[in-house]
């Protein structure tokens, strides 16, 4: 597999900045918001509940990507406008979902980062559109690739131009069926060893639980993960995505902590 | 999971014509070309081959999912052109694959059929955008997607209007490498139990070995499969892409001379 | 890997033979029974139905491999006896799964042929124990075994000085969960071109659903297997064990005369 | 599932003591050692260096499970007493595999833990003879078992009278082969969740490659795994088994370091 760009021998290392928030630095990155904006309100409300925890980052999907053509397929661009306007109001850069190469200006127009989702990781042509654009985007790992495929997917960002990749590992597709998906935490490592970018990991996807959340997110602090990507949700039972693995305001607010504390023992080492 | 316009409770049967070719009949229809379209000469001869060996469909790539960014992509436009001119030259219909929403209309211009590859089986930009024209489209199954997932991806289709989905199961990732993908033949009577869409197997795919292919190609004529789609290139050793699994001249029409017997001995009973 | 004596650089084809039966020659040799022995009745029953019906080999499990200590674990030599007696009355060989090396006298004083399960096919020790008698072994493929650690499995078997072992493909564990197990046919061509040793399919384990019993085994036909191992039972329904995927007398013996007719009409081509 | 004996229900929380030595408490309990005893002086020199790493148990290979039959099987009896000296000598218990019923006596005469290797979760023949023994067991997760089907295996052994199971966590097999298996970590606290029983993990065989064995046993340390297993050669280029994965001397005792000044720290929280 070539990878001409995004391999070591290119780089050592990239640190993505967005604002004053450094992803790959010395800094552990929380990015937290609802699976889906879901309204006006419900999206405020959880900015200010994660940016009072000490998320940096606020996430919410506008455009779901979506099993069935029957759930839930996420407000468009009135999604967009309520997450931009929260982020605003917060003072925290927002990242969301972009699914189609015919939406990357409107999307650009309200986020600071791209997402681009697991069922994407190998839409060519959406990762060749974002590799155009001037912002960082965080390319998640398909449920069914190699890490070196994961890692060529981003080959092709790059070699458009764009220069700004964060990882996220969020689980791959496994015959055990306890977990929505096998969390493989050793993507960490491998892609640190193999690569200049950051990487972060989805505890919520790539468990599908919201009680093992924590422990996902603890291993990846110790794993030496740059962030973690987490849905948090003021009602998870009455979310209209992904409830059972999105934690409410006070879960999260005790994470975040435990986090934080965590991450300070292990730099003093 | 719901199937409202897929299932068998919506529809007992569809039969999809292309010209004087009924896909999900009688017919065993034999889809043939090349994995990607190389040059005008390659695709004729190809063409002319195949024709000749008893296929009803050409396929070739014109625009092509390559996992790195480095390898050959495909002569877009100008490929389909030359796989049009073969399909006319040779009096059959043409199917190609396209990957971008923008590019429906003019990969519309040119094929017959439309193809959704693997790796969008779940972009539900590209769905809907489909589910807009009037002509076929062949679904391929992606390669972690189940069979719900997979029929989940065709109801997107169908919701927007396009009735005429073939099925085609290429084979699924698993821990076995010996095979490219492990070719999950009981989709083919599950399929023809959950849905009323026809279903085909990618034998060149699905096994990764050309060696392969008639084995795989025999099973899915006795499994009930109503086609199938084989790569087919005038040297294997040369071609640009794929070459390990394609068949030349000369094993493809042997090939078709035995399932199309074993098509009739089976008819019989 | 070293396939010194099962590979085919050692020899070109080995016939196993039963009796008057052989597997790996011309026949198509199914295999039936319950999946357990439940008593003297049900088997005597169930093997005058399958003899009836053109099996040519009675199976029945007294030592039953059970995810749980609390399901029915199997009559033990009890089984085994009432096993014998119908295959005495039938004039049929029969085939028992051995799980233990101490077990393997026992079970010889009953069976003609032993059967290793997919959870023994590294029990290198019931291996060896196998690979010291003078009777034929079926030798299941491990639910997350590659083929090439199968094959090391029977070389384990055969370095022991056994050299008649029939391999049997049951499907692998895979994300898909609609069947059972993924049912890998492509195995088929691929032991004949490795190995010298024949192969047979069970379609029973290979789907976990009788409904797709008979899709299964006549891909297995077309593909070139050397038989069948299929599970019946009189009333599949109030069967101890896997009666999800047995069929009853009915269709078992519809299945075979499909079968018969399906072979006879393929060895005419 | 039933759970009856290894569920939460039956029990809150299970310690294993053997001797000095709490698993399930609050320590964190390394196992080293050599894949497998190639030599008295090997197997004693890797327990001395070890021991001074602040290794507290012995691990040492004697009857080893090889895919291929002309692989280094192990020693043997001869082994274990290799294994056994250099255990009094370094005043640590050992624990070695035993992979056949009639083996559980003679192994039990050298060794303080019985290991099952993931080859035989499934051996059910074995889970009962070593239920009978009074000695505690380390059950490794099958490579292709699910977390139930896993404890389900224990209860096997619980249910004959040996109450002192450890579970270990070594890694799955998926479609993914940078590594050598894929590792759950959420295996952890799931079994925490589900079980009362201590389990610990094991880098080595869950990466298959040494420089990834620091990262895994982090993550396994943080994410509140009972202890390690880990594979230690004295010159890993010249093992007679799992070199690619197994730490020298130097890299082991940094490991130990690191590993017990992130637990020190992570316990003041």
């Amino acid at each position: 597999m070539e990878l001409k760009l995004v391999g070591k021998a290119h780089k050592d290392k990239t640190i993505i900045k967005v604002r004053d928030i450094e992803i790959g630095g010395n800094d552990f990155v929380i990015i937290a918001g609802p699976c889906a904006v879901e309204s006006e309100r419900q999206v405020m409300e959880t900015a200010m509940a994660v940016k009072n925890a000490g998320a940096r980052i606020l996430r919410g999907g506008a455009f779901k990507p979506r099993t069935s053509p029957y759930a839930f397929q996420g407000l468009g661009e009135e999604g967009l406008k309520y997450l931009h306007h929260a982020g605003q109001a917060t003072d925290m850069p927002v990242i969301s979902e972009v699914m189609d190469p015919r939406d990357v200006e409107i999307v650009g127009k309200y986020v600071d980062i791209f997402q681009i989702g697991s069922r994407n990781m190998q839409n060519f042509s959406l990762l060749r559109e974002i590799g155009k654009v001037k912002k960082p985007v965080l390319l998640k790992r398909g449920m069914a690739a190699t890490i070196e495929e994961w890692l060529s997917a981003a080959e092709y960002i790059v070699l458009e131009g764009n220069k700004q990749v964060i990882l996220c590992e969020r689980g791959i597709r496994t015959f055990e069926n306890y977990t929505r998906n096998t969390l493989d935490l050793m993507a960490v490592p491998i892609i640190k060893q193999l690569s200049h970018f950051p990487i972060i990991v989805d505890p919520s996807h790539g468990t599908g639980r919201e009680e093992l959340v924590a422990s996902a997110s603890k291993a990846a602090v110790a794993i030496g993960a740059d962030g973690l990507m987490v849905e948090v949700h003021p009602c998870p039972n009455e979310a209209l995505s992904d409830g059972r693995q999105s934690l409410d305001f006070s879960k999260f607010h005790k994470l975040c902590k435990n986090l934080f504390a965590m991450k300070d023992c292990l730099d003093t080492l």
